[in-house]
């Protein structure tokens, strides 16, 4: 892809970007391939969702295919495409092949493709975009056609999808006949920007622009599309509206609200927009969505969306701990947006926050095993309460029956290489550390790199940097944003790298074989959060590197929620065998004893009584691989 | 009444005692009165709920008379006859007798009467107490019948309740050909022991036990009722019946689980039921029931219910604060649940609970103005969230579509002087301490007491006792668990009386005049909750003798969840004009600095910049009477 005006970086591609599989990223890919992927395939086929695809669901059949069935098979289409650029396999390639014939067999004529609509209820096509995913589930198909593409060089899906979008193209827009619409649910944006680069055609990014720009405008589609329905406007109307980011115009936009994983995939959408138009003002609202939800809405996971109603984001500086939702998707989602705001400009604090939601609330959201899931992701589980009373599961699922975030999980690991290595102009910019090895062109020179590192767990990283013949270029090594103190050196030497932007700029001759060396110093760091966090006044939590930790109570004996941690308590940490190895946190804490209360529920205050305990923290990332109970992120100070 | 063996305590009836209008709960009882009576009245009358017992609703008429419309206009019946009782008018009686009338008008010849399933859904009479509150409609006229009944001494609205009741007692049953049934919704059970003791008829107490005995069998009626109707058992009936309190035999029920208004309603059934038919058994699982909710459930405002979903009791020590239901009813359920043990024990622990309720979490329901409602009484509110991400208003509402908070506030404020003294024996109980007056009948001395006081602001309680002529009987005062110190004297002198079970007995010889004055110690108390509540861990609570405190965003610059208490921050209380008078509590405590942050959402820990301010807390009972914002019962200890 070339440079444009709003465009800084380009992603290396998944076939140049190798991880190690002994890596913490790669065992999680490792995995990912091996363990989710098939279990992901095998759950669909269980359920129906890729059979429904033969059409042949009839009334009164039990088991009616759902409205979203088909984004879950396309997103396994995806994922499997992405996984095949590293790791091709015939088995896998034929399996792949098969559901994508499939999904091209249930095309009709019109290139209208979507099950639900076609054999449930044909007589209510596009009759509720607001509500019923019908161009959300187009989109997703189109994402897993760019895939399927990109690495098998088929063209079969694609054009599938080409034909719907010209279909849906036929039916949206401005013109006489046309209806206003866009979806309730975003995601076709940002797939109509991959179908445009995908193809070259300039339709698709046509179609992406409208769907965005015409979101939010009055008079109000959805009301227009409810009286179509017979249905009176609604007098929630307005909720309505903010929970789908369609209360105003895109533009006018400038606090993240609603549905969380929605509005992510909006604004990844707007900036899709906005890097091939190159517009602007479009970027400039993404611009401050993003500050928005940076600075006041996510998790210190990465989490974003704070209520459980409506899976929705929160007010400013509303993040509730043990009510957090933070649906996977949602980070997934985060990531997604943060890409593209890095590609666009360049900037290290985008990949902060991709690393800090992969390595923390992403993670969390499968099992090290691979094959459990959570959908939310708490920041405190109060593991005291019987399952009546449970808020929050501390035990993961299998599936769900609305499985959005094992399939969401499975595409973005499969797509990781996407988001180590960037190019511009002359530079190779190193985004997060994994070992690997990546190759590229940059400037008629092949370069290739190759990571060697214990990260996150440790921050030394090794980088040899292999040239067909030596050249000038810079290679851009971020700075993550929580390193206060790094060193670097070039073949033994230390570099006095500028750093502008997040990014340490090595620009110099490179030889084959030559040496770079980054020590991230990686201590144990107490966080606290904005005082206007209600929910973590008075808290601490724990973080080395990018990972943030809690405290699980199968390592303690008091009750997680009755400990907090002194100010001056020392804190080590310690490479463990634990959890598929990893680095805890230890050190003495104080819990409040449960002692001398006969009891009552409240009594008055003379003293507290406490005992020191040893507390151990575990990535957040890595709890609930274990036995069930309470956890927390944030502990009291003391 | 006469003593019963399980029942230690006959309450004065409501004619016997006279609130001074100036005191503090004679204030509210005014403005219920004055205020809320007429407004229920009204909103009862707007929405159609009054007219329709009209029965002239036709489909497709606008407004279908609603299931449970029928309590809430029973619950208006039942408040103005219990008015009527020291307060009669010649015009507030003929309204109420109107109203009364037409009631009766709408019962049909069978004895059945209840609105919606009459003119609405004829056909569907009684295929559903699980879900449709059709005998829980039928408790509340009951209710209402007793109360018009002994206020009036009209037979008029008793009798027709007793032929419905007659009908109900034809339709569920052990007998043949009749329905195992019992209300989902509890209530009914205590309402059929008021009939019995209005009527003497063992009939109604038979009915009552019945329900009370059958509830939760197997195999269970819910799901042989459902399958009546042609659906399916439910997967999730266990749930569902746990819900309803219906998951087991009540005797072997031990822990308050499920909707919580139901449950207290139920428990306060069982008690009714236990005391009556001298049921030893069902009174221990009463007291099972009570400990639970007294040292494991109830919040420190007498709240009950930590779910907003389901509107249901939490686990044990699930108490969370901002997301507390606390539904108004829910306490109101306490309080009724708490007289009867009270009346069956004459232990004070049970008045106790009546007064934290009653001066926290019930008066909080009900604004100072009695025209506005909170249907959920949370402990916390972050206030700097907008009201797409509120969790709970801080503004009370005029009305509710459900409606039973208001009706059962104006019923239970109604009905308060039941509350405050009772007779066993040759003794007189003060549970409550209220400016006024109770007369009675004892061992064939007329006995009156005249109480005045300033509490709850102040310990100090002055008792006059005025006899026909002198004669030895006991005075019992209740000593609140709240008090660590108080005097006690007689005409003057100290008067070393014995306490037992909560009460200080004053037995002797008594003379018209006698003076007894009762000085409790009411310092600040800072409390806190038993280190098993994972909410409240590091906070502690501010209460005053009965009154809990709270921090209100009004009264402060620094944002209220900012603001800490250190642990020797000296407190004061104060009189003031503020709230309709009132004490409220000041002194200095700590405010995170919102300073230096940059717009960042997390830094490392280095310090947290703090800010010393002055603080003024005002009773909860009280909040949300000025302006909108955030609010605390618990703070940070410090």
């Amino acid at each position: 892809m070339p440079a444009k005006p709003l465009r800084k970086l380009t992603p290396l591609g998944l076939a140049q970007v190798v991880f190690l599989d002994d890596g913490f990223l790669g065992q999680r890919i490792r995995t990912n391939r091996n363990v989710t992927l098939p279990i992901a395939y095998r759950r669909c086929k269980e359920t129906g969702r890729i059979d429904a695809f033969r059409m042949d669901w009839k009334p009164p059949m039990p088991n009616p295919p759902h409205k979203f069935w088909d984004s879950d098979v396309a997103k396994w289409v995806e994922a499997a495409a992405y996984d095949l650029a590293t790791h091709p396999q015939s088995e896998r390639r034929k399996r792949l092949d098969a559901v994508v014939n499939l999904i091209a067999s249930a095309q009709q004529s019109d290139g209208y493709l979507n099950v639900h609509y076609t054999i449930v209820e044909p007589e209510k096509r596009w009759t509720n975009v607001r509500d019923n995913h019908e161009l959300y589930c187009a989109g997703h198909l189109m994402e897993a056609a760019v895939a399927h593409y990109r690495t098998t060089g088929s063209r079969k899906m694609l054009d599938v999808l080409g034909r719907y979008a010209d279909h849906i193209a036929s039916v949206f827009g401005r013109g006489e006949g046309q209806k206003r619409g866009y979806c309730g649910h975003p995601e076709i944006e940002l797939a109509l920007v991959k179908m445009y680069r995908a193809t070259g055609e300039r339709k698709y990014l046509d179609l992406a622009k409208y769907l965005v720009d015409e979101r939010g405008q009055q008079p109000h589609f959805y009301d227009a599309e409810a009286a179509a329905r017979g249905e009176d406007p609604r007098a929630d109307s307005p909720q309505c509206w903010q929970s789908l980011q369609a209360h105003k115009p895109v533009r006018e936009q400038n606090e993240v609200v609603g549905h969380a994983v929605r509005a992510m995939y909006l604004h990844s959408g707007m900036a899709d927009v906005a890097m091939e138009t190159g517009d602007a003002g479009l970027m400039a609202a993404c611009r401050k969505l993003w500050d928005n939800v940076a600075t006041r809405k996510m998790y210190i996971t990465g989490g974003v969306g704070s209520h459980n109603t409506g899976e929705a984001m929160g007010a400013n500086y509303e993040l509730p701990n043990e009510t957090a939702y933070a649906e996977t998707c949602a980070s997934i989602g985060l990531v997604l947006f943060a890409r593209r705001m890095l590609e666009a400009h360049a900037d290290a604090k985008y990949a902060d926050v991709i690393e800090r939601a992969l390595y923390n609330g992403i993670l969390s959201g499968v099992s090290l095993s691979g094959d459990k899931f959570f959908y939310s992701n708490p920041l405190a589980v109060n593991g005291c309460y019987k399952p009546e009373g449970r808020r929050h599961q501390d035990v993961r699922q299998e599936w769900f029956n609305v499985s959005c975030c094992p399939t969401n999980v499975i595409r973005l690991l499969a797509s990781l290489g996407e988001y180590v290595y960037s190019t511009a102009d002359n530079a190779l910019y190193v985004h997060l550390y994994a070992s690997g090895t990546a190759t590229t062109e940059l400037a008629g020179r092949t370069v290739s790199l190759k990571q060697q590192t214990d990260y996150p767990w440790d921050g030394q990283v090794a980088l040899t940097v292999r040239v067909d013949r030596p050249g000038a270029f810079s290679l851009m090594l971020r700075i993550p944003a929580w390193c206060r103190r790094y060193k670097l050196t070039v073949n033994g030497k230390g570099f006095a790298a500028p750093v502008a932007r997040g990014y340490a700029r090595i620009t110099r001759k490179w030889s084959d074989g030559d040496q770079v060396r980054l020590v991230l110093e990686m201590p144990v760091e107490r966080v606290v959060a904005n005082p206007a966090v209600p929910d973590n006044v008075g808290k601490v939590a724990l973080q080395r590197g990018p990972i943030v930790y809690c405290l699980e109570q199968c390592d303690h004996a008091a009750p997680v929620p009755s400990i907090s941690l002194p100010d001056k308590a020392k804190l080590t940490a310690r490479r463990v065998r634990l959890l598929g190895g990893c680095v805890v946190i230890e050190g003495a804490a104080t819990a409040v004893s449960p002692a001398d209360w006969k009891g009552n529920l409240y009594r008055p205050y003379r003293e507290v009584q406490t005992k020191k305990i040893r507390f151990r923290a575990v990535p957040y990332s890595l709890w609930a691989n274990r036995r069930p109970g309470a956890m927390t992120v944030w502990l009291a100070r003391q």
